[in-house]
């Protein structure tokens, strides 16, 4: 069973439905007009769900109400806008929250406690929830459900593309689906899911189940991209199951029963955060870091976040130039244990520095070539441990000035 | 004696001579075409120095000679080229090191020992010094010496203009004249010199006492600029004197008779500092930041540094957008203590935020108009200390991008 979850293919069109889970989008017209900006999702009964948020110490008022006040055993509602995170609002930031809040949970007859929420958009300016509130009281459960991919569309900004993935797979003889949608394009670092995605499963397993899953996941997808090393104040990873599936309660990360489904979770938010460096803002290359020989594996991840982040660095993909010497500053500005004498770099499969120094079969040319491709991997041996990450990133292009200097006009 | 040093102006133009210190500059199209490329500097006698260097795990050839084998009591000669750093080039730049410096203590018959070097420009190529040192070996004292401003030409890279400073103070009843130059506008941040800087007197001082007072200037002047956040593997920041100047000699920083000087090289170096971000490649703005309230100076600078980086701050200044919801995205992601709800923010003398969101004298129209300046000046109080810092730094521009993406070409 586990093997055959494991084949399976992720899906990105027609996401298939989750039993117990219904979505709902809304044009409010509170920040962007003539497109859905509002999702509604409702959970037929007490759904299980867990989160990880933004490290940054200026939270937004919705990333404080669910790290405070949701109950993660038993929700029944989320609510996503875009358009204005309501980041930096101050106390009427928390009435707005808590307005929003109300309504649904007024509307579907539950617990404060069991609705949590998500906002995205610009910072610092008061969200007028007013048309969110109105289009929340006309949810009727037995209205036509939205699809997928307009659940993905709504929640949306500066993203040129929606973003979702679904895989199936099986736990015991039940099939089991993960749903996942995701936003973003700039803000995106690692240090946190640094953007908003939300996962959706009908797997029944325990709240702190999901939490354990839904670490590991974090650390090895939205942690592991970056697209200019800014974290936002609003960066929220939520996932969800409705529990539906009809097989034991499964509680132990350790129980063989789930590995297969662990695995195709992974795979669909890794699926996702690798979605968002494609459309990191300006994105025209989509780059792959592989750093090896470091001391730990945390060392080796700030070295290939270093490099990651580093605006030459990120210009060099751009202008197509295999300047492998700004691959070298950003080793040594990173602080880590490296070995200069030792680092070996690989573009593509073109060794190009080894013992350092420039490989002596090193062609220029033919690495020149190599940096014409969409997709770029590189790996470094810093030569100093058994360490190693993987970090995906994408270049810095003029189209990343262009967006960023007129966000808001 | 103090104020009237005090209260001189910098100069920028036909920096004075100094006595006991001669500079020469060569045309060598190691890399650069049509342009001077090598700066060597002679002093008559022992010269003392003192020198800061980069923190990168990876420095260059050059940069690890001066740090391992320099006498900074005995210095007599100093080589500066560019278009090529010598950096991760290994033995062979080793190598390169000790010819270019054995072919000047040669000519002007001192020990290696008193032979400075730093070299900027592409990392990972091998230099080929032949055509440097032939031009060293042409060095005949009885020459005509360069300018200064030819000088600060010959080690220029990328920047635009050559940068110069100097400034004319007394020590007792003798005139000190302190010149300096630096280059460098990309491949900058803090966390060390972050470019090549180099800076002469005649005071009679120690080498002690001359290391103390680099460290205190470097903090607040190389060190408190940013332009990419990249630091470079060839930072270097020199301080030479020909102690020729007929005072006693001062080796104490507390001595009363040195506090002019003192602050006189401060001006020096923070305005070279400044010409630096002003020359940021395609800086359109010159950009203070005031850091407040921090819990210390420390982490008033990091939180100023991580706004200084920060590419979605740095395109909103660019767009002229008063975006400060950006900033305070960035005092999130420094992870120091900063209290959301009591920060206040300025931009010019507009208030726009305070206890946690938009002020309610704020006009959007008015900081609009402010944003159009060359010069921004941002404040910040985080609200939760005494502990503060300055940084400057300049916007992200299409420019830079254009610059970067195509440097090696």
């Amino acid at each position: 069973m586990v093997n055959k979850s494991e084949s399976s293919q992720i899906i990105f069109e027609r996401l298939p439905d989750i039993d117990g889970i219904k979505t709902y989008t809304f044009e409010t017209n509170t920040k962007y007009k003539n497109r859905e900006d509002l999702l509604v999702v409702v959970f037929d009964k007490d759904a299980i769900a867990a989160g990880v948020y933004t490290s940054s110490l200026c939270p937004s008022a919705p990333v404080e109400w669910c790290k405070e006040n949701i109950n993660y055993d038993k929700i029944r509602g989320l609510v996503v806008n875009s358009g204005n995170s309501n980041a930096f609002t101050g106390k009427r930031g928390v009435q707005t929250v808590s307005n929003m809040v109300n309504s649904l949970a007024k509307n579907i007859n539950c617990n404060i406690e069991g609705i949590a929420i998500a906002s995205t958009g610009v910072i610092g300016e008061f969200l007028d929830e007013s048309s969110i509130v109105e289009a929340i009281e006309t949810i009727d459960l037995r209205m036509p459900t939205s699809t997928w991919i307009d659940a993905a569309k709504s929640i949306m900004t500066t993203d040129t593309f929606p973003k979702l993935a679904s895989k199936v797979c099986k736990i015991g003889n039940c099939e089991i689906i993960i749903n996942g949608i995701a936003k973003g394009s700039g803000m995106i670092a690692p240090d946190m899911a640094t953007m908003l995605s939300f996962m959706f499963t009908n797997a029944n397993i325990t709240h702190s189940l999901l939490q354990e899953i839904l670490r590991e996941t974090t650390n090895i997808s939205f942690n592991a991209i970056t697209v200019d090393g800014d974290t936002s104040t609003s960066d929220t990873f939520l996932a969800f199951s409705s529990n539906k599936a009809d097989h034991r309660l499964i509680k132990d990360i350790n129980d063989p029963l789930i590995q297969g489904f662990i695995n195709s979770f992974k795979e669909v938010a890794i699926n996702l955060a690798k979605q968002i460096v494609r459309d990191g803002e300006g994105a025209t290359k989509f780059v792959t870091i592989d750093l090896e020989g470091a001391i730990s594996n945390n060392s080796a991840n700030i070295i290939a976040k270093s490099i990651a982040n580093s605006p030459l660095f990120k210009t060099a993909i751009f202008g197509e130039d295999p300047n492998w010497g700004r691959i070298v500053m950003a080793i040594g500005k990173a602080g880590e244990p490296a070995s200069r004498d030792k680092v070996k770099i690989w573009i593509g499969n073109n060794l190009v520095a080894s013992e350092g120094v420039v490989d002596i079969n090193y062609k220029e040319d033919m690495v020149a070539d190599y940096m014409k491709n969409k997709n770029i991997n590189i790996k470094i041996d810093v030569g100093v441990g058994e360490g190693s990450g993987r970090i995906w990133t994408c270049d810095l292009s003029h189209q990343y000035i262009t967006i960023n200097a007129d966000y808001r006009s």
